[in-house]
């Protein structure tokens, strides 16, 4: 790591700090792809290969990626400290810099980076990947850069009559595991957890999903080129695509690493949060949910059809593949509810199946279904494929009662991620209370009442029972849409995340996940994070100063 | 659980909610202290007792307390669900009150505190426990009621634009788990974990420390005497003294437990940490610190005598026993340091060795001074036991080099803790700075230079190795004052604890640990919580508003 090198107008600097951007195929063997490690894509050290497949034709693509051993990993992680290190030195202006820099970017590849991602995951080109995804992606890097420039998340607090100052700064490189379903918004080199382990000041190894390595692999290009623009560590943003489960589990309870973000299912996170734990370092978390939507006979008497119309275009859309799908509704039987239920059912017949992500997710599907009518759970539509040339699933609603689930609380809480939902008919709202107090921790929970107030106490027996499981409580909306605000909390108790006090969306709140707290006590002035120096860095800059939050310097 | 009882002058309510206070010995067997569950003082379940020592004459005191079974647990946490949800409903200021009313309590009950907790601790009667630890300790708890009378801990977040209001809420039952070495400031059912845990709205089981059994329990009698007084469940304080560590292990991660909070020995900590984390539930440790201090040479040059006094004080105060005590420092090798080394050794041989909290205390300390001793540490001064009538071991000072730290870095970082401190001189600041990459987490880390600014450069290079080990720096000035200020961090990376982003000292920042964060989306204003009301609750709440932070309310 501290050999010299003298490239082409490049002044000389350790060659982990420069950017050596080669042609992709150029340095690896002609038919993998190279990892980026230390700044630069060279082959990987690695014992396999894999490709990822267009679920549009349920077919292999012809690129293939490296499972890397554990030596990538460790000279990415021995890169990433010295990264940290110059980062710490370069200061949150310059890191902001390159994150604006690169959101620019993204925003110019857009045509290569849905394409490439239509291929890999079939999720619509339009609007989902290029009007919706895209520019939350790069709109996420510049929310998190503002945040980072004026240091409006480190929670600056000065007490001048004890001398003691403190706010959150880095704490040290960070491994970010993306899930299947956000190929940009949740991209392992581009998404939340990116963005807001990046604006706290930590370089990022990312570790591509499977399904979409080469969106991943795009991404990293333009990270690399907006780094080396914009001057900071190449090792800022490195990229590896695969590893052995071992291998990962290594590298998130490896002492160089700071801190772990992982999206994806709950086996996968459960095992790398286990290795973290043991090794004492942070994993953030965002693992299954099942998103119950709680509706009274009131709101359904009242606009059933219109609830109908909302519920159908939230659990089918994006094929029913989103973090905050509503898996489970929960009425309390009667006229109106049979009347919603009979409605559900013919949209879900009538509606086209979707494309689902990868044959992992339509076979997982089919698993999950498998399971719940093995528990008794009752199939009102779908159940099995629908075609064989593509990777989807007949849209597929389930339905059981309050007492069966009471039964069996924790098998018909069995995720079935994709386009399917069940439906919990409780007998009265006693038991549809009772069934509440059973459910997991979730990262949504909606509860839908007459507008008139007709039923309020109900919803308070419902909300006070929901509330504690869910991170995100919705009135009369369902919870598909996340939008990136900072009152956002995509979270939730366990095991819809690893703790219940973080959000992985929303600036500034999820980078609070990556920050280290430290009181400066007695310290002089000038040696100060520039945060916490009496002049704010900038003029945007909240402090919490002798208990009132100011923008004023101290006087 | 559910069986109305009547009792004089109170309503009829289940029988948990209500303060029955009976005289301690009346309802256990006569020998054996009763355990405080469910608002009874009741006989606990228990299979075998155990008792205090008193260290200043090292003889067993009479009272016995009981080791409780798992039936004890298992009620505990039954009876704090209930009054979690209790707690919900009645809100924040009623829980203010109750915090305040038991803070002017405990000031009446001085002088039985300070009597209680000498003959269990040796801690000196004045000023420490009457005029230093417990005013802190009722002022922490009126600092904690404050934040939560405001919500000025909960980070209420507003986004008119998007309807989405967020801010930090209880998150349920809170285990306890106080040290040794505060027997009011870090109590379990009086302390900064226990005000925290309440003040975010939560119920305390408290496990008392085995070290001062009577005065927890006396600590816990007034705390249901608030209870009773203010209208909150009587379950929002239980207290149990001891149990096995499996149980303990259950208790930490049970279903119905919210989160934890330990201050204590690492081995024991890191035990409960491992239940903890398998059942995805939050815990909170403060485990072990050696506390680095850095000294330059310019700095012993101009002040030498100066800080030799400050770190006498520091770190033979209170028999050495701090969290924060200074037991390593960090030197480099000439005439100014020999000088030093020499006054301190003088120091430590003339000064009286004080009084230990306990027999375990005085065991573990000679036991790690004999590992530090083994690794190849010089013993400069003291090293055996000071007398035998009472728990004191002679003051300690160990010298090492910086090439044999480097050699050993684990071994030298062994906690002595008590009146120990091992002395590391490196042969250059290259070495110096070398050393503390290799240093573990600490709570803290000092350094001293020269006030004339001649060697920033040193004090650069020092700190930027030294910063990200500690969760406070401090410049010119010993580690041992740990004020209870807004911008205070007794925190630091794993394994000082568990979590590098937290605090268990300092308003808000410690009440962070103990809330669930939810965000509230499209909920009509009627619904929600008082905080994200469009009127604040209080003039005194600071709300971040679209961006910005204010008291105002919504417009």
């Amino acid at each position: 790591m501290t050999i010299q090198v003298e490239l082409n107008g490049v002044p000389s600097r350790p060659s982990h700090l420069v950017a050596e951007r080669l042609p992709a195929m150029s340095i690896a063997s002609p038919a993998t792809h190279p990892v980026l490690i230390a700044g630069t894509w060279r082959e990987a050290n690695a014992e396999s290969t894999f490709q990822a497949t267009d679920p549009n034709r349920n077919e292999k693509l012809d690129a293939a990626f490296p499972v890397s051993s554990w030596k990538d990993c460790d000279e990415a992680l021995d890169a990433a400290v010295e990264a940290a290190a110059e980062l710490r030195k370069l200061g949150p202006a310059k890191i902001a810099d390159f994150m604006e820099a690169y959101a620019d970017k993204i925003d110019a590849a857009k045509d290569q980076l849905v394409e490439t991602a239509f291929a890999e995951t079939g999720l619509a080109r339009s609007p989902r990947l290029a009007d919706v995804e895209l520019p939350r992606t790069s709109n996420q890097l510049r929310a998190a850069a503002k945040a980072c420039r004026t240091g409006n998340w480190a929670m600056p607090t000065i007490d001048t009559q004890t001398g003691i100052r403190s706010c959150l700064g880095p704490l040290g490189p960070v491994c970010v595991f993306g899930p299947n379903n956000f190929p940009f918004a949740f991209g392992s080199v581009s998404g939340g957890d990116f963005a807001a382990a990046i604006a706290a000041g930590n370089p990022v190894i990312g570790k591509a999903n499977s399904s979409h390595p080469d969106t991943t692999r795009l991404f990293a290009e333009l990270a690399l080129e907006a780094l080396t623009e914009t001057g900071l560590p190449a090792a800022t943003v490195q990229l590896i695509y695969r590893t052995s489960h071992a291998d990962g589990e290594k590298l998130v309870s490896d002492p160089r690493n700071g801190a772990t973000g992982y999206t994806g299912s709950r086996g996968a996170g459960l095992t790398l949060k286990s290795a973290a734990d043991k090794a004492g370092k942070p994993i953030y978390l965002e693992l299954s949910s099942v998103n119950p939507v709680v509706i009274t006979p009131a709101a359904l008497e009242e606009r059933g059809d219109a609830i109908v119309d909302e519920f159908i275009t939230s659990v089918l859309m994006g094929t029913g593949q989103f973090c905050t799908n509503p898996g489970m509704v929960m009425l309390v039987k009667g006229e109106a509810t049979d009347k919603f239920i009979a409605a559900v059912k013919e949209r879900f017949t009538a509606a086209p199946a979707g494309t689902l992500l990868s044959p992992a997710v339509a076979s997982s599907l089919g698993k999950s279904i498998e399971q719940l009518v093995g528990f008794g759970a009752e199939l009102l539509a779908g159940g099995g494929e629908a075609e064989s040339d593509r990777c989807a699933m007949a849209n597929t609603l389930l339905k059981t009662s309050g007492t069966d689930f009471l039964g069996n609380p924790e098998g018909f809480q069995t995720e079935a991620f994709g386009n399917a939902s069940l439906i919990v008919v409780a007998d009265n709202l006693d038991q549809l209370c009772e069934s509440i107090r059973h459910l997991e921790g979730n990262l949504t929970g909606c509860v839908y009442t007459s507008t008139n107030g007709g039923d309020e106490d109900a919803y308070s027996q419902i909300a006070f029972e929901l509330e504690p499981k869910v991170g995100r409580m919705l009135n009369d909306k369902m919870p598909t849409g996340v939008a990136v605000s900072a009152a956002m909390n995509h979270g939730g108790p366990y095991p819809a995340t690893g703790h219940p006090g973080f959000t992985a969306v929303g600036v500034p709140g999820s980078l609070i996940r990556f920050g280290k707290l430290t009181s400066f006590d007695n310290v002089r002035e000038s040696r100060l994070p520039a945060l916490l120096q009496s002049t704010p860095p900038t003029a945007d800059t909240w402090r919490l100063v002798d208990g009132a939050w100011t923008k004023d310097a101290i006087s």
